[in-house]
């Protein structure tokens, strides 16, 4: 199968230029200037657009089964929502229950992932800590395609890590070349927090981020990076949503550290006024964590995506409609934590950040694909037009317009936090492998065309990382 | 009992000035230009000499039981050195085994205390948690004069404190209007790297610095601070011994947040070069936690100090004799942590700090004396020379030299860590409730002469604490 | 005369305590518990009041000759409206035209001021350079208690001071022990954008916060502090505005320098949406440099000050009436820059910060009078209750409220920038020189009552200036 | 003229990988796994060897007339010496005199790199200002290829820019879509400091880095990025040494600004006891400003090189030979001020960067050549290897070493500041414009064959700031 983009300006994350792209099983053959279609080849016209590597979002939840639901966005539903927005590649999340084996878990999330309509790949969670979880950890970094490892610094009582499982395996995946990420905040006082307003009769959604103020997201990001500073190992902290944590990432940068940083897209655009909505379900629809944050975080969170502290956006795509988020009526710590965003975090990037000067394209096109590539060592497959890189990709219309809507969105939830934006900038057409999924405003993508992405051990920053070790062993012990 | 201190210079926190002081039954009655000596009045000359209050040291360990052992120095032979070197209160710890009753704990060290020399006072750590430590809390708040609660964030399978003890404790200090203070360091860490470094063979002094790098007393002053800020609880952190920290508390402070710092004199003046001594006793001797550090790490120390970032100084006088800490020939995780400070702290201090400019003689009283009456809330009873103060008083001679040995020193310990060093800045009267208990080089303090310091609750940072709170009841909730 | 102010809580800067405070002959000659008052003694009723030191205003214009006209307020209006507020000292500015000797405005300004009604004192402007403004700096320090001079980097074609007389300056300050200080602003920055926003049109006062952006401070502190830095003398930064100003100054005490900030109350109440006032009059009575500020910045003033960073509080005090302004109608860089505030500093600084937990009453007097003193060297005869001080002393209600409005204060101009703000927190009476001149909302204050404040070289921050230079004298040349 | 490269790995900014590579003529035609040598091919093989663009330096002086003599590197020999060392383009300084048009002195530079062996560019210097400087620079970049300025903030009485020359240079570097540049120390500090230093007798080298503290490049670096950042233009800082100044780039990016940093490979290497070296011609030898520092500086630089906050590596190569420095025998202000380096860059960075875990490969190319490629707009015909690019690639042999020596260099000079220093990672074979130029150890470069690389204008970081303006002009006159 053969695919000709013509006419549009490639962008790539180190520069922009004059380029048609043709496809060839769902490779890229040729990025050149002119090209001359081949027979029998399907042409997209690119006029007046960029031709951009496919979004990559590096945090998604589809059909997680969490507190005491499970999110009603499943793999196929999901991965479509997020061709519609020209994201081509998922990196979800396996999350075993504490006691259940590592594997055990792996493939069962991949059972629910085949029916993908875009490639995928999965981070696996940390949740409990034993010989079989090492065990698995090595089984899924040499077998499985893994090279990232999930923790949890909140949720106390059910999935949290503390400090000697952040040891153990933050050491674990030192070992296997694999990086350790954290969700950053930390559970003792979230737990503590959430007592106590109940306590005080706060039991809406009025006080979710009551109980996870930026503090707590700011001391866990600080024990993360230097548990894995101490160690030698590199630290990934998703979704950043306070100065305090990039904060911390920006001053571990600057001492030489390997911390990254990925902040998501409701983050950037939604503050946390929304939790004071009258409408309880509007409000609950907000409900996740880490919680929106004053306008003064995002502030904050957009010069740190600008200045290289924050590389990566995502979404933390976990969908629960309005009947879900009920389980909390009486108490916000009941509400299933988790907002959609699939399917809009490029446009609502595009418009809120390269339209406002904040991004440039090649900085855009960076912070949607390319860094999340190369951190978890799939670049150049994904993450670039060139020939040899996967045939994912946008044609970005950077003048059309669209108004964000439940009504018309493509992710299976009754509610959107982007509600009424009308954003400029938009997938025009997506292409998977090489084949066209979205064009038009339609969908053509059947489940189970999605593939599974093996990422390889030992992505780049391990370069500097295993050469530090070498050049010191006792610093690296006790660095 | 009247003695008049005449001729010198008062230093205070704020300023030097003229004044003869007159002591009247253990209070300071009178300070002013020219004063008429009393019939019967004992008279101290301190021409040229300044006449300032006596040394607090908030951080001091006398006959501690401690990893197998017992501190060499008692109540009264520690208090002695300290009254040689200027310094007429100690803050001591009450470190309960865990499971033991802080209550039974600080009964019984008020009896080891009986003997003691000088004033004293106590913290309680807080090494475990259960309904009965809640209530000590409160009795030793309300009957017994402790305003301030220890968190040891090191020492793993002993006295540790993990995060639900530090945020349950740190909550009840703010209940009682007490301070929370922690020993900063990450016990996970530190274990982990102990058993790597023993596995890899080292196992002599060397490897000590090594297993608590910087990084990890960092982390640990953040989480702390953190959990405080959290809370709207006051933080005070021991011992900070790097850049790591200082910063960590600079930055609190930098957003608003009640954080306070000590630091050693040992960590101000010695570097961990005393580490690499080829002589394993010479090695041996430098062993305490935190570890001395680097020369930037001292430098960075002392601009904290300078520009208020740090507040305190203190000594963690903690005597290990050379049989002693050769319980840990072959395994340096069984050194006995601890070195001697307290006599020399003033003199050392004075020397690098006063006669180098980094400190004004003012500031010099404010980091010896008057910040830690402050903090402690204990002035101006205790650190300062005024009417109605204790009439705890230091004459020092600024132009006066001695040269600091163990051979000459009344620590009760055979290893001085400022050995050989000559100071210029000399105790020359020492002055405890009224009497002169150190002159001419002569000690004339009877054991038990010393008096229990009462430290009432709700110290001055209380003040805009409970303001805030009450200011903004919810934001006190989760902030 | 003699005067006992009776049942009131004595707050200094370092404490609060039960005190009643005997004045006599203009000092303070007794601070204790409970005095006797001596016959024929006047009697204040200080119940449920804090006594404190009166404040002290660092930065005034009285009378000052600017842009054209003269500010309104003279030295006897200006000065009794601060002893309404409960300031009872100022330091205002002699500013010599370029070309005019130093020592020929000195005494012209002195002349001006022998109406004032309290103390006062002067900085003298070095506006420009020749051998006779390096010998009248010495003879002003010399002979005339002069202490500090100010430059301004602002203004360019009038009294703007470029680097070379930066150096030149701060460096005679260093030879004779007085505090360089700076507006700073970057002028030729100012000077670029008020032309280009002329020539856009931009005519009107929501122009004059465009064309003194918070970077041209940042610059202007940034320079000020390294040259100072690079001399080994200190500095004195006055109305710090913005967050970039105090970031440079926080960072330079960081490394040891010797950097002092002050702030205005008006930047800490007022925020810059009064420039986008439709009402011209009101706009324009704005318009000062710096300009007030967005919250961001004001937040950030609040928590430097706070934690240390800035010291001392002022206004800038410089009263033009709407006639005046007026002069500006056509070109905002002609309407006359100032405001008034010395008569609400105190109140607004106590409601704003010490009823909101920002401050303890402890740290307003510091920042309203006692740091003052220290920094400027008259500490403690001012800035401070006790024996031996000047009887300059407020009697602070924290209760009682007032409504502020220009239709009843004291100052003698037509507008108010704090109108209708209620403030809790008043001063109830004031004392200078040990005579009660303001109370029950009445003036007792004669033209001519005021004194001239001798300033001695060398203050405080200088023993370790000094101590530094003569360690290393090489370091000093260029350190 | 075809050129085949073979067997080696290429070394992008972005990735390395396995490629063969050919060019044909002047031009990279093919990059790709294994690729057949075309008929009449010359073949390098590279095995074992990374196959990188060649090195990019931004900052050399060839025969520059300086201080009453000329650097002893021509155009010929200086472009030669970087072509053994792997450097394929230099960008160096027009300098006209002040009164002297920027075009005659642009020609005039023109016609000295006539002979140049290598590709050169041009900054061009303004060093005073009318009229004529204004237009010039509008036509210097409209036609003549020059996209850059330089500012000396040093060098008073000379060439130095005050701040009106900065803003009114800086603006119009805005309008012409050009990137001003800095030299950043502050002139008056160092004419003040340099007569106080020959007045106290200090005439030796050991007082040049004396003359020209920290503070006085944190001073100047400041002031640059902040009159840039006030007229929305970017700013790039040339020879960055100090933490002083990295700090105030890392500010300025943390706010958004778009400030970049150039470090020498001397700074990074070479600490300042050089210029305490007994002997006179050594020391004299590194007299170059800024001057080499402290090694508390070098481990800051090589922070801020690693976390992105500087940018790119350059030489000042600037040769004067030891009778050229003894002009300067009796007055340290006197020795012409540079030292060579182009030759010896990139194996002293790499010995020092890579073999140490510092920087990664792709990141030492970033820093060598793509990102100066990239800043100065010659990407990616310049910076990268790919087809399309120009055929400026160096072969690097990684495993290979030297030992640097005057001796033995290129370097039409008598000294090396890396004397001695043996690296691992040499460059094996150069390429310019598809000719071999270096190959064991032999150049083959005839004069003359070097090109002018004309540089367009609006480099990459106007997209953003053109958005700035374009969304937010208010802002963009007084941000």
């Amino acid at each position: 199968m053969t695919l000709l983009i013509q006419g549009g300006t490639v962008a790539n994350h180190d520069r922009t230029f004059r380029a048609d792209v043709l496809c060839e099983n769902g490779r890229i053959v040729a990025v050149e200037d002119s090209l001359e279609p081949p027979t029998g080849c399907d042409i997209v016209n690119a006029d007046g657009c960029y031709v951009m590597p496919g979004g990559i979002d590096p945090h998604t939840h589809m059909q997680l089964p969490f507190m005491g639901t499970v999110a009603s966005e499943d793999f196929y539903t999901g991965t479509c929502a997020g061709l519609a927005g020209g994201t081509t590649s998922i990196i979800d999340f396996v999350i075993p229950a504490p006691g259940e084996r590592l594997l055990d878990a792996f493939h069962k999330w991949r059972g629910w992932a085949e029916k993908a309509a875009s490639d995928y790949a999965f981070h696996v969670a940390v949740t409990w800590w034993d010989d079989s979880v090492y065990e698995d950890m090595g089984t899924l970094v040499r077998d499985h395609g893994v090279n990232s490892f999930k923790h949890f610094m909140a949720y106390k009582g059910a999935i949290m890590a503390p400090d000697d499982i952040l040891v153990a395996s933050f050491n674990r995946c030192l070992e296997l070349g694999a990086i350790p990420t954290v969700h950053a905040e930390n559970g003792e006082l979230v737990w503590h927090l959430q007592q106590k307003l109940l306590r005080e009769g706060l039991t809406g959604p009025e006080a979710h981020p009551l109980s996870r103020p930026p503090l707590v997201e700011g001391e866990a990001a600080s024990r993360a990076i230097r548990i894995a500073g101490t160690l030698g190992a590199p630290i990934y902290i998703v979704h950043v949503s306070t100065q305090d944590a990039a904060d911390e990432i920006a001053y571990a940068r600057s001492k030489g550290m390997k911390a990254f940083g990925e902040v998501l897209a409701g983050h950037l655009i939604i503050d946390d006024s929304v939790y004071r909505d009258p409408d309880w379900e509007k409000a609950a629809a907000h409900v996740m964590s880490p919680p929106f944050r004053s306008k003064e975080h995002q502030d904050a969170l957009w010069k740190a995506l600008q200045c290289g502290t924050l590389q990566t956006t995502a979404t933390d795509h976990c969908c629960f409609c309005n009947e879900q988020k009920a389980m909390g009526r009486d108490d916000f710590t009941k509400i299933p934590n988790g907002a959609a965003g699939i399917e809009d975090r490029m446009s609502v990037l595009w418009d809120a950040g390269v339209n406002t000067g904040r991004l440039s394209v090649p900085e855009f096109v960076a912070a949607t694909s390319t860094n999340a590539a190369q951190i978890f060592n799939i670049y150049p497959r994904k993450g670039l037009i060139a020939p040899g890189s996967d045939a994912d990709i946008v044609v970005w219309d950077p003048a059309a317009s669209r108004t964000i809507s439940a009504r018309t969105h493509h992710q299976n939830v009754d509610f959107n936090i982007f509600e009424g934006m009308t954003v400029t900038g938009v997938a025009n057409t997506t292409v998977s492998q090489g084949e066209v999924v979205w064009s038009e405003g339609e969908l053509h993508a059947e489940p189970g065309r999605g593939t599974y992405i093996t990422r390889p051990a030992y992505p780049p920053v391990y370069d500097v990382l295993r050469k530090r070790a070498e050049q010191n062993p006792l610093q690296a012990v006790g660095r």
